[in-house]
């Protein structure tokens, strides 16, 4: 039996990424693409719990079964999951997202949330995204990294927990060279312009600029990004923490009766 | 100086989860609330990037600085850091949570979501959460934990990347227990609802039940939370994953040559 791949992204169903992607993946399988029916940018793991969910079947893409959902990337997932696909997928794949998802982006990017949720429905998961934010950007960069790292994850697949975030750099030409490394500190300044709407109350927009605090370090996905390098930063959707010398404090303290 | 305390949530700002937080933490400092102006449950740690946001000074409450903003959780933090604060908070404080945010909601929760997000800003955070969905449910039952963890916080700080998700049962009365453990493995079946519209196509709303993968583990949210104990599961923002030998044939392949 071919793989059963399911395809979601967060730049929405009519992104060229997602389509090059899809493109990319027909030679290793069964394709199902489930995406937003727009744009959900930094939607996280958000997912609809307020509203309900519009899902529209769309004409096949090259084989590939087409459906846009009125919801997040984990909608999409979630909604696959359980309504959508004939059996669990063997294979999920996120993007190719139109921008970067390195370092700190990994926590709000939509395209990581959908790949993260693949990955706590214990299924192998993939997030690939180019590093530039052109609607008609060129996908050619990203190709030898799928190809090679879908046949790589398909034959040895991936640990519990752990799920992949690889951006591929825009302006390198054709990368030559990909390697694991961890994701880069870094943070956003100066993150929102203010406006002042016609009745002279403010409003604000996400902005600012990034600011690598470990530009020194070669193992991160940033530094590999500006030497033209692809990155695979495993990851590891766990949350809970080891508990070591700095908080054992906190072990005393429960210790004591409350109140 | 007084600590500067950064009250966020996810319910919203009419919620009462808040409004007993900040009376809870009237004694330990300055308080400035930044809360969604509605209910925005379920946006993990998504941000607002297509639109713009609102930000709307309220009346003080009981001393403590409100303000509403038209966006996420994780909005309210960025917004309050880069616009509303007159300094760098002294810690982030998020809830108290109308419903649980065990175990897997962890990944899900706008109320962790701002927790994370004050954590990413190198602030201690702590997100507190009551297991009932019930608007006006008695929130003193998390009183004694607040006013503990709190001061220890303020006191022993936390160690960068690690923010505390503490989970209070709402049906025990009082806890007289507090138990640092780890987040419950499990998973969520039958997620959707599925409904017609008046026209005939299908749409569906997320519901769900949930499924505990560890039932006899006694070191997790879950079973303390069944027992009548108050959690406390430390959380790590930190997403790189290490390379084990499940991982090492991802190093083999990034050290061929591509394509």
């Amino acid at each position: 039996m071919r793989p059963l791949i399911l395809v979601t992204n967060d730049d929405g169903i009519n992104a060229k990424g997602v389509h090059c992607l899809i493109d990319r993946l027909i030679p290793f399988g069964d394709i199902v693409t489930v995406c937003p029916d727009a744009p959900r940018s930094g939607q996280s793991m958000a997912i609809t719990v307020n509203d309900p969910l519009k899902l529209t079947e769309l004409p096949d893409y090259k084989g590939a079964k087409m459906y846009k959902v009125s919801g997040t990337p984990v909608d999409c997932v979630k909604l696959a999951m359980h309504h959508i696909l004939p059996r669990k997928a063997d294979l999920v794949v996120a993007g190719i997202n139109h921008g970067s998802n390195s370092g700190v982006n990994v926590l709000y990017s939509g395209t990581m949330g959908a790949a993260m949720e693949g990955c706590a429905f214990e299924i192998p998961s993939i997030g690939f995204s180019l590093t530039s934010h052109d609607p008609d950007a060129d996908f050619t960069p990203c190709y030898a990294a799928i190809d090679t790292l879908v046949k790589g994850v398909l034959e040895h697949g991936l640990p519990k927990d752990i799920c992949l975030n690889v951006n591929i750099p825009a302006d390198a030409g054709i990368p030559e060279e990909m390697r694991v490394c961890t994701g880069c500190r870094g943070k956003w300044n100066d993150e929102y312009k203010e406006y002042l709407d016609p009745y002279g109350h403010k409003f604000y927009w996400l902005t600012g600029t990034f600011e690598n605090l470990e530009p020194d370090n070669h193992d991160t996905d940033e530094w590999c990004l500006s030497h033209g390098i692809i990155s695979v930063v495993p990851i590891d959707i766990e949350r809970t923490a080891t508990i070591t010398r700095d908080t054992e404090w906190l072990r005393e303290i429960t210790k004591k009766p409350l109140g």
